[in-house]
């Protein structure tokens, strides 16, 4: 596929398959069924009408299908809507695989996964190191796959792997910074503080929470998970209590989410990384279509505010 | 020993003896040491002044010794407070025990654990009844002395015990009056909602914080627990995630320490049968010394309310 | 009526009596009036549309009337729709009673009154029991048929009664365990707590907040009504004081709307009563139509929560 | 007496009587007993210690007495203090009135009145005019000496009285440049929404809550007067519950006491009135003994602010 | 122009020349797209819709352009609509000019202007008059035309000039009251504290905000003009640090964007003539159009009330 | 001094020459002055009482005098103390100067020059180059000696140019991972961001708040150097209002006092690094005394947290 689906400008006329992320049935002001489409593929997703449908068309343009569409790109309330003119299921003679229409992190799975097994290599104190290996090695397929979350930031395919990647590096230039700091401890914390999402969530595509999700959390999973990873490897340190303090306590206060806040140093320095590394990701993508001198929609996983694009910059 | 030390009339002469709760030196403005000692039998404590000390005296009168005393009780600032006359510490031929010297629960370790016995009996579902056995075995020893807290409510030598069987005839009575609720759920929550404080707390004398208590708090040493117990026993159902949500959500709010809110009825249910049996025992453990008409000290755990005990009443 | 509304299937085709409680005009994006009608029987209520509306269909189809309607039940974005084939409004030959089609308490009027009769004749304080017999009796016919609130619990007809007698069940059982208890003192605050409700709200249907229910607030509605019963009745003792403390103080905290938050034991076990009552009926309601492995929708009066039904309850 | 108390410098010798309005008894690190004694006139109060008291002096000190005492002021972090030199009792011979140390309002009790009675004698509707003047007399003898708080402000003798006519001077001006207001409705709102204090406290001297005003609160007794006083005048209209909406909502929040926040024009204003005169108050209090250039002491009432005199005020 | 916009009822037919205020163009479920105008004159505005528009109609329909218009007003949920049944752009020959359209103060520019030059000079302190006078001088020809906020309060032509002038008027009356205020320092407050808006807004049509606006806000704009202001007079005194205190905590607190609470008597008194104002503003204008006995819409800005208008007004 | 004041054990004779940080008069329970002396070197300071004291004494003795002392260390309820056994003045023989007493930043004040200055080298933007070179320069001597705060963090001699340091090191390696940050407005806002604290406070030494600091503060302070500046040197870009924008969000929330919150990413990233390295000093202080395995006292800045040394740290 040469040109993208959000490369297009408004008023241009488009010819692309597109994923349906979402359908919804709605029942007209004529009294006719039409459905609302999310259509998406790797540059974003779009809205789009599809009128008077039959019983055929909703089975045909539900979720996860892929389709050929074509028609043109409208501004509606500022916000980007598809107007469709032609629409089909894709066949199997078309060639396309879902994966193909999916955002996924900038760096290759077997990339992410030599990075973070080197910092796992790099780790002096052995109870960290093994615990840390058990639990990723346990997990890695999932790990590899995963969102980090079903919306905010780094939702998208591999996003929880990048996510740790990039928290990972800024670990390693703070604690170059501040020797004081144990790496070990602060690279294990990294590794393992949202790897519950990989219960909690149900996969990569249409993430939902699960059950166990919806009942514990990610935290309390992971901490759950710590324990027995340790109890399996025979490991008894002072160690396994930090640790799953610092998974307990990465959210950072009580009301978000952690049943004790960071009562460790690095598990204090933990929860900035996190949120420095969710926030620069959340920044990023509300600034990429804005152009210089405007500002963002307001981000509501930001408090709600819009960012300003400076006319110097570019 | 006859008369108790809060049983005395503020101006009364008290010869008894106390056991040393809390023994603080201070360097007076004369230039001499002190000590502020807490002293205390079964009917409550009381604060004493020891003027001009010797190293001899720090070391007769420290914490948890049982000593022999004389004096007059006086009111300062509303606070009782002993002037001593004359002390000395108990000698061996005194024949005095630490036990019998602290608070303890209204009713017998054996009396109370029949009657949780007797609860687990009546459970039907075997998943939940195993669990709630297994673990009530494993730490029977510690749950029957423990107290439910450290200041607050239920703070007494098998203070947690005594709160888990009133909570539990609460829990009776109510899934009497409603009966869609899941009886041995609630049950179960109940004997296991507070269980991790035997890991959190020190013990039932000068109770403090482990430092596992610290790092984790009892919900998520309890909840990690029950994890530990179905995978040991086997059990595989749904009750497993269910038990550790009422376990987790408790505390009813994140902000007070439930990473997630009760999304159970159960669960809610448990939540007030908690705070209902708590708050009776603050208020009733307020009100006993205060005379109708009266309004009680203020209350930090309530609140910071006082409350008032009608003219009426008596 | 054999088979109620909500019993019926989606995409069951329905034919029975509805009654319209509300009916709302709407101009549609072609330019023609429509109204969206809720439509209710004892089994819940349902929106449906109806396009195209004349002045006399909006006379013929106004709250409070009753239609004979068929139509389709529709799932339209998780919630229910009506898709009305043919609608025309009751006729007398239809012997249709508005009151067939609301929801009501579980038991009769009669057995209501004659419980909280006996409550009221238990009574051993004179003061309490003749200022709440007073009131009672003044205001019987309302409290009989009154809903305990405009939406979120007991919004029902007789809900305030029915609300009333699960609190004084709850109280007996209540005090039964904590002996400390005033059960005058707590039946009498359970009664009365939102008897100004009768003065707050419109009735049974239809129900809206009158102006001096706006203004002034049950609570404050009721208080003054004490102090009058009081001085109609000759009583000057301290309970008329501390009744109408437990009515000011019963929803708990100043920002709830007491302008004291309970001083008294018996307010405050007051305010738990009212609380879990109330939360029961919101939880079983939003239950009821839920499946096992389920959760309901989101609760906005129990802070938002979803609720889940564990796949072990039946 | 010539010069008052808080007119003496730092270090100077002082010889005047004073009242004391509070004596508190502790034990000194000797063991012998002391008494904290707050000494007051109509310029201020100040703290002194009396060391090695007898039972004598405990009974000759206690509060509401009346002493002779010479002594110097000493400043102590930056709080003033009163070394005794020589004190004793004031006996008949010395001619004292406790009224001679207490501070009092500026204008006279019968300015005040006079002030008042013509406010209300300018009110048009019949309704307003008739309840208001009917509670005024029922408690004028209270509400001409009794203070409008226990601290915070207007905490002298006719305090209460004091206020409201700041208030009705506030109102009568306000209401000139908006003429859209009710000046009626205002000024009874003034004259009324405080009166409860008259019940609500002991009294002008060692002011301090009654249980009525504990479990109640002034404003929902004075919401309760004006239903009884519009009974008792066989007044109907909807002025009456205007009126008890109007003190009922003057603290503006239901957080801040006020079951129902303001909803007619003129109660949001009456909020406003009270804030405004009692904030100005606070201030001048705060800023009376600061020499320009230096900042108050923190004042807890105003959001524990400190203010500030510029240099060029005098 | 004879019969202005809201001045017809409800059903009546109405032809008269309107401004589009607003103009956003939507796609309705036939396909087909419409114009949500809204359109208005100086007695408020209302929404209509133009239904199958053509490229053509949205040009002449956009926001700025006078129309004139022939329909009749409906009542839609609550809020009137207007039924377009002609339309057309007003031609030059109408005659018409945008600012016949515009609400604008009551009183004139010339009037406005008139009495603050008289207020600043009845200044004493020839600091601050200077400093105001420069200000005002610098910025008047927006001054009198710029709204005091997009939304809310004074949101019309001149409406910044016009909340002045009532607050110097609360400002002189207040002062009257309490003589200890200084009058300069108050009236400075009031002509200065808004003046940053002329900078932060776009001006006195389709108001919004500017970049500098957005990222520094009208509070910070001014103090730095004060700071500016001085050093071109060549004022050091104390007062202009203190003037910018009060622009700067003129919002009262931290969290209303203030980033010093006021720490000086005037400044309080400043922030609290401020609101009032403000407060009338919007609840007069609320009022309104509402009849007695019934209450306004919900006020978004007066924390969600309704006000309701008693039925003895008028 | 071989041998600093910290590092003696408690019990330990300890005999050297401190300085006085702060000290403060007392009446001792015999009617005796005392003195509560804060002494300190660069290793830490202690309080200790001088009991007795003359008029003489209170001179020699006051804040920021050199005392040679000799007592020992107690531990009094978990504070060190100092019990003094002899004491006098510093002669000009002992040849102290106050310097060596005060904590200062562990890097020189040439070096930390030097890297700043590269810093400001290696800008590209000239507009953010000169503005940052113009105020740095007006207020290098300043700059290199203040704290940058006068409790929490970097309270020493040059803590704002060490804070500035080493938020710099952490903007270069933040930058280094996320190129899409502007590094020149990051390296500007690091050094504009507390610069105005050299007017808020008083100097390096028994720090205070200015006039100016209390009513302004130091952002808006620097918000109007930033302004002047830009004028000063004739630029005109936007860049001035975004480094306005950036010193002036720097505080992250409005009720953290930062008039406006981070609305450009390099604000909301300043506002990180700023949090980051303000807490790290702050941990680091506190855990400096701490011994494995056990926790610091409560560190209010820290919401009120200890923090653990696990057990396996050294």
């Amino acid at each position: 596929m040469s040109k993208g689906l959000l490369e297009h400008e408004v008023g241009e006329q488009a010819e692309l398959f597109l994923l349906v992320k979402n359908s919804t049935k709605g029942i007209a002001s004529n009294g006719k069924p039409f459905l609302t489409l999310i259509l998406q593929d790797r540059t974003g997703d779009i809205e789009a009408k599809l009128w008077d449908v039959s019983d055929q068309d909703e089975q045909n343009y539900k979720a996860e299908t892929i389709v050929k569409v074509s028609g043109e790109l409208h501004n509606y309330r500022g916000r980007l809507q598809l107007k469709i003119r032609q629409l089909r299921p894709a066949s199997p003679q078309d060639g396309m695989k879902i994966s193909d229409f999916l955002e996924t992190a900038p760096v290759s799975q077997d990339e992410m996964m030599g990075k973070i097994t080197q910092y796992i290599f790099d780790m002096k104190n052995p109870n960290i190191q093994r615990i840390t290996r058990h639990l990723l090695k346990k997990y890695s397929q999932e790990f590899l796959v995963y969102p980090a979350a079903t919306k905010n930031h780094h939702e998208f395919v591999s996003g929880l792997a990048y996510h740790v990647i990039s928290m990972l590096d800024l670990a390693k230039v703070i604690s170059g910074l501040y020797p004081s700091l144990d790496r070990d401890l602060l690279y294990s914390g990294v590794i393992l503080h949202d790897l519950g999402k990989v219960t909690e969530l149900s996969g990569p595509i249409s993430t939902a929470y699960t059950t166990e999700g919806n009942l514990l959390g990610h935290i309390t999973i992971m901490v759950n998970e710590i324990g027995k990873a340790a109890e399996e490897l025979g490991i008894k340190g002072e160690e396994v209590v930090v640790l799953q303090h610092l998974v307990l306590s990465h959210h950072g206060k009580m009301e978000w989410g952690s049943a004790k806040p960071p009562m460790i140093k690095e598990a204090e320095i933990l929860h900035y990384i996190d949120n420095l590394d969710a926030k620069m990701n959340m920044m990023d993508r509300a600034l990429r279509h804005v152009k210089p001198g405007e500002f963002t929609e307001r981000v509501f996983a930001l408090d709600n505010r819009s960012f300003y694009k400076p006319t110097f910059h570019q």
